[in-house]
């Protein structure tokens, strides 16, 4: 009874406080969805859904101010925000913003964190609605939650067997960008390519058209990639019930990922995480049409794989490797604590 | 142009961060209010309106471990939310919470947390929707995230000559409590009235009714009370373009804040903070009928003073003391960074 939260990690103490939610509270009817998915969904009024997401940012966990600029830092918090919503299908409309600052802040630095945010927020029609100012003693630390609206929403839980997979852009980018960023291969940020894969860190852009179109036209299921392709499938999986194969030799990357890390590229691309990518499943019969469908709003989906039943003692994700070589892959993302 | 947040101070910081916003993003009609009010707000879809707000307490900053039990922390971090809600009319629905943790924390202490937090919404009806738990290296901070809606909700602008001005509860008691919990009078814990003090303290009780009924009733404008009835209500003036005088003597406050605090009840009455009381104006013809009706539902409201129209050279806010005595007041709330 006296456990840390090191102890029982991220997603144990997720599950504790859920448990605490569901004795005092019990369930509600107008929360669709509460803790789980990329936000949570209620309803404000017949026939609209709204979803809300939050992520707080932290310096010298997630970010550090020698890797990246201001307005950098502030397209990419309100970013991380907006691809939860994007893998909801929802069209974000407002954000708040919360600062906790030491004092000793540069005006002009938070200045250019506010421009990051309102560059990324103007194209896409959000709102950026105030939020709070508080003082700290410990690290820069930034919040920010977005609300978004839609009429039909995608879950982590509608895919069905038979479905295809399929993930938008590329993989691993960021996850090279960050090793990059680091230091550990300084000759490598020589390459023409390098400044790509850090702006694929320090800039993600969340798939919100792409989002939307696909909770239209019939994705059955949706997330966005944070956590790597092979910690956040397993969650879609469990999600709804099922299982999945998926091919390697099929998982999108840019060419730049595999010149620069030729050892590690497949690591950086199933594992690599901080994509902002969606991750879907699209009914067999639909997946041809949806894919032509992203390439006429200028985005790319690539079919990976496919969704096929959970059977006692086989893995959950079966990853086939180009040699023919099936790997089993059980769920267990990175843990932030453990 | 290199100030830092500490020489601007958090009213000078948010004018600068807002103007970024003006620049770089015009405005947006389905936002009726941004930064400045208690809460945001939107319009999810024709005739309903939300709201938006979110706080952040920081250990050592705004609360002590060694001054509150965990389930009274978290009944504090949703009941300030809460009253931001209930000071624009609205009726809360929904709250996320987000954790930053060190790590080793116990598990057993967030559940109390949760705890304190579910046995507030239970009887409110508000569903709390999961949020973000994050690795810190600085102290514990919690930030709570509440979505409310209505029909038609109350700013802080509203306020018209003529009306009357008037709170809810009593004032002081909150600051009166923490005064005992701070350990400057020790003598002083051992009055009988010393926990009722110190509950008032650390576990406030957000008027979600009572601003409901408001909003319903006519009232012009409306706001909670967190810095100080003598910083806050500068703020609403200042919003409706419009003076007011009130009189000390109408006031309301415990006996036991008068009692324990002979020589300083006067300066936690009028200036104490955290008393999330609702501060409201009240049309003249409405008032009685208002106030009456505050008291059908279990709350008391007490007019304290009137709205008068602002003349150049007189202060926005005049005190009429016990004497008869005027003293203006100018704005300029507590500055948390100055």
């Amino acid at each position: 009874m006296s456990e840390t939260v090191r102890e029982i990690g991220e997603f144990g103490l997720i599950d504790r406080l859920q448990a605490v939610l569901r004795e005092e509270m019990g369930q509600r009817a107008r929360i669709i969805l509460g803790i789980g998915d990329d936000a949570a969904i209620w309803r404000p009024a017949e026939g609209t859904s709204s979803v809300i997401t939050t992520d707080t940012l932290v310096e010298g966990v997630h970010f550090r101010r020698d890797w990246t600029d201001w307005r950098s830092l502030g397209h990419k918090m309100l970013a991380v925000n907006l691809s939860d919503i994007a893998g909801m299908g929802a069209k974000p409309v407002l954000a708040t913003v919360t600062l906790s600052l030491a004092g000793d802040e540069l005006v002009t630095d938070l200045e250019e964190i506010y421009r990051g945010v309102a560059a990324l927020a103007e194209p896409h029609d959000v709102e950026i609605a105030g939020g709070d100012i508080v003082r700290t003693p410990g690290p820069l630390t930034l919040t920010v939650t977005a609300i978004g609206e839609g009429l039909r929403l995608l879950r982590r839980s509608g895919a069905r067997v038979g479905d295809r997979i399929a993930v938008s852009g590329t993989l691993g980018a960021s996850a090279a960008g960050l090793r990059l960023l680091s230091g550990e291969n300084p000759h490598l940020r020589q390459a023409a390519t390098a400044d790509l894969l850090i702006a694929a860190h320090l800039r993600p852009n969340p798939r919100i058209a792409l989002g939307q179109m696909l909770a239209r036209e019939g994705a059955t299921a949706a997330m966005d990639l944070s956590d790597g392709l092979l910690g956040d499938l397993p969650k879609l999986l469990a999600a709804s019930g099922v299982a999945a194969r998926i091919e390697t030799e099929r998982v999108p990357v840019l060419p730049a990922v595999h010149a620069l890390f030729p050892d590690i590229w497949q690591a950086l691309t199933m594992r690599g995480g901080e994509d902002y990518e969606l991750l879907v499943t699209l009914p067999a019969s639909d997946a041809d049409r949806i894919v032509a469908d992203a390439r006429k709003i200028g985005a790319t989906l690539t079919v990976i794989g496919e969704i096929v039943s959970q059977e006692d003692g086989e893995p959950l994700l079966t990853i086939i490797e180009p040699d023919g070589r099936l790997v089993g892959v059980e769920p267990g993302a990175w843990d932030h604590f453990r």
